[in-house]
């Protein structure tokens, strides 16, 4: 691996660690092996190598999401899914875990990557939504832009639930629960008042 | 005010906007207008001090939730009064943005305040999930702890939605979403296939 790509990869390890404030550009450096003068060769500075590596793993990221967006089944089954891919959970998103950095929130070009990426991931499961309901499947009553932001929401917010617990059981029951609900149904019994 | 509230209140503003990383010792010092001398009086350090902030941060937490969930309506209301409750959301929870943090998550002591108050807010929720189920609300195929772990994580999932977009649209979006697979309903329409 160069120099280059060993820097882009340790910035990556740091940044889903210990975020962008937490990543000093002396750590990114011991990391990677790599001497202060070779980091300025390739990049300006911490904020140029953190770019390269938020987009490459946003990347990824979308990969993934389209992997088993595009897979087998109904609609339904991908949005299944995707919210059952997975995932190493106890580790938080990659990309959304970028949002709580104050530093990458208050700087245009490091948000820009994050926002694009999760722009993008709620425009292609409103897609599958929107298939799935010409087809009958999900509630007649939801809005498919709505109903995708919930279902990032709720991976989203499943980290947080499973980091707060220490376990990824938190993550699973709010994903259970979400598709409890987006599931063909019978409809509820009567209010008993 | 007191020196040592000043103290708690800089440390719990610093928490919500920096997170624990970003945030130093001098930083506290700073906004409270105290010594170091001061702060070693009424605290060993930044991670007892910061125990104190978090512990505070989650009462008013506990507060806010309760006031909604023990509201009126019915427990749908109630459900609904909580995932619209008015928020700071392009600020994100004061309390969930700690589980990104990874000396918060690296430490039992600090993470125990931010554990309790999620499973707290869980069961809250899950009790007036199950009130309403007997009521014959929400779907009668949902679990209530799942339902619930799936009600906190599009809270938590919102701010990550809305901190990305630098809007609290998304936000919105993703509660309303939840809100329409909540509320009661006509059956979905037959598949065409």
């Amino acid at each position: 691996m160069s120099t280059a790509e060993r820097l882009i990869e340790s910035t990556r390890d740091l940044l889903w660690e210990r975020g962008y404030v937490g990543t000093s550009p002396k750590a990114i450096l011991e990391r990677a092996g790599a001497g202060q003068g070779s980091m300025y060769h390739h990049f300006t500075g911490k904020p140029d190598l953190a770019l390269a590596a938020i987009r490459r793993t946003a990347e990824e990221l979308r990969a993934a999401a389209d992997a088993v967006l595009d897979g087998p089944g109904t609609p339904y089954d991908r949005i299944a899914a995707y919210l059952r891919r997975e995932r190493d959970v106890l580790r938080g998103c990659p990309v959304g875990r970028l949002t709580m950095d104050p530093d990458v929130i208050a700087s245009d070009t490091l948000r820009a990557p994050v926002e694009e990426t999760i722009t993008w991931l709620r425009g292609r499961i409103a897609a599958v939504v929107d298939e799935g309901r010409r087809l009958g499947q999900f509630p007649a009553e939801s809005d498919p832009d709505e109903l995708a932001a919930t279902v990032v929401a709720t991976v989203q917010g499943g980290y947080v639930l499973a980091r707060a617990s220490g376990s990824p059981d938190a993550f699973d029951a709010g994903v259970r629960g979400l598709l409890a609900l987006l599931a063909p149904r019978t409809p509820a019994a009567p209010a008993t008042d």
